[in-house]
């Protein structure tokens, strides 16, 4: 599967104010707590290949994601092959010489309309964000979803929140 | 969970009968045809480890295992972690590095004694085995199973199925 997404920092109240103005029209799908774990590779540099292997714990279960190199320049798209498994799966992929990177946690509240999803995101240390995410079209809806951010005034950042955790403006 | 496990060859009718009359009185659990892929680690050789990554489809589902080295110089004792997982792991498992090493084809019968397991496996291009498997005790144990393959004449042997099939003499 290919995912097109973006994503906008919310940085000021009259932000937040636009983003829940915007997304009254939109489906409420739920809210979600978060814990993601990012495991580094033991000899790929997943930072240079721009790759991540990430294991999600939430409300519906545990997930093991593989998040291949970004595609174009201003999105984030990518391959994302993810599927759901026993959490014991942390132990096995320790043996075989994944570390943990780091870990983010969020609360994550989702809307829906047609095929977009947008997703309001408080990320612990980092503070809010907009998440927009098509799983239709490849690079021309990308750049739809981010007129949305445009129209909302958020500052686009194509940077995981793991990245940003570990830099300095994060 | 630590594996303690034997196993020995079958190769002439009298030992495949002998095998036969012994399980007679143990209670007969199943037959399940399984298939398992085993997969080579992207930097470490793990023929030279003495682990093990296998994917096993069988009746009963998807399963990845990680087997770590043997423990001791006698039997095939060794930490094992199981987990059941979607079919779909293969397509992670390729794209952060593992490969597929090898596949082993196998129909196994599986009697049960109280707490120990027999398994007759006839293996794909191998032939027959009898593999004694107990969750409880560690060496002593492993010594009481070796006793068994003796009395049922059987040649004990350490090598994997994958390393028999990879073997001139296998």
């Amino acid at each position: 599967m290919l995912e097109v997404e973006v994503k906008g920092w919310v940085t000021t109240p009259e932000q937040a104010r636009a983003v829940e103005e915007y997304v009254d029209t939109w489906s409420f799908i739920g809210e979600d707590n978060q814990e993601d774990i990012y495991f580094s590779h033991p000899c790929r540099d997943f930072a240079a290949t721009d790759e991540a292997l990430r294991l999600r714990r939430c409300n519906k279960g545990t997930f093991l994601t593989y998040k291949g190199p970004k595609l174009d320049s201003v999105s984030k798209t990518r391959e994302e092959l993810e599927i759901e498994v026993p959490a014991e799966i942390v132990q096995i992929l320790r043996r075989i010489g994944f570390k943990e990177a780091g870990r983010v946690c969020k609360t994550r509240r989702s809307f829906g309309k047609n095929d977009l999803l947008l997703f309001i995101d408080d990320v612990q240390g980092l503070g809010r964000f907009v998440e927009l995410e098509s799983t239709a079209g490849g690079l021309p809806r990308a750049r739809e979803l981010l007129e949305i951010l445009k129209s909302l005034r958020l500052r686009p950042e194509r940077r995981s929140y793991l990245e940003l955790l570990f830099s300095s403006d994060g």
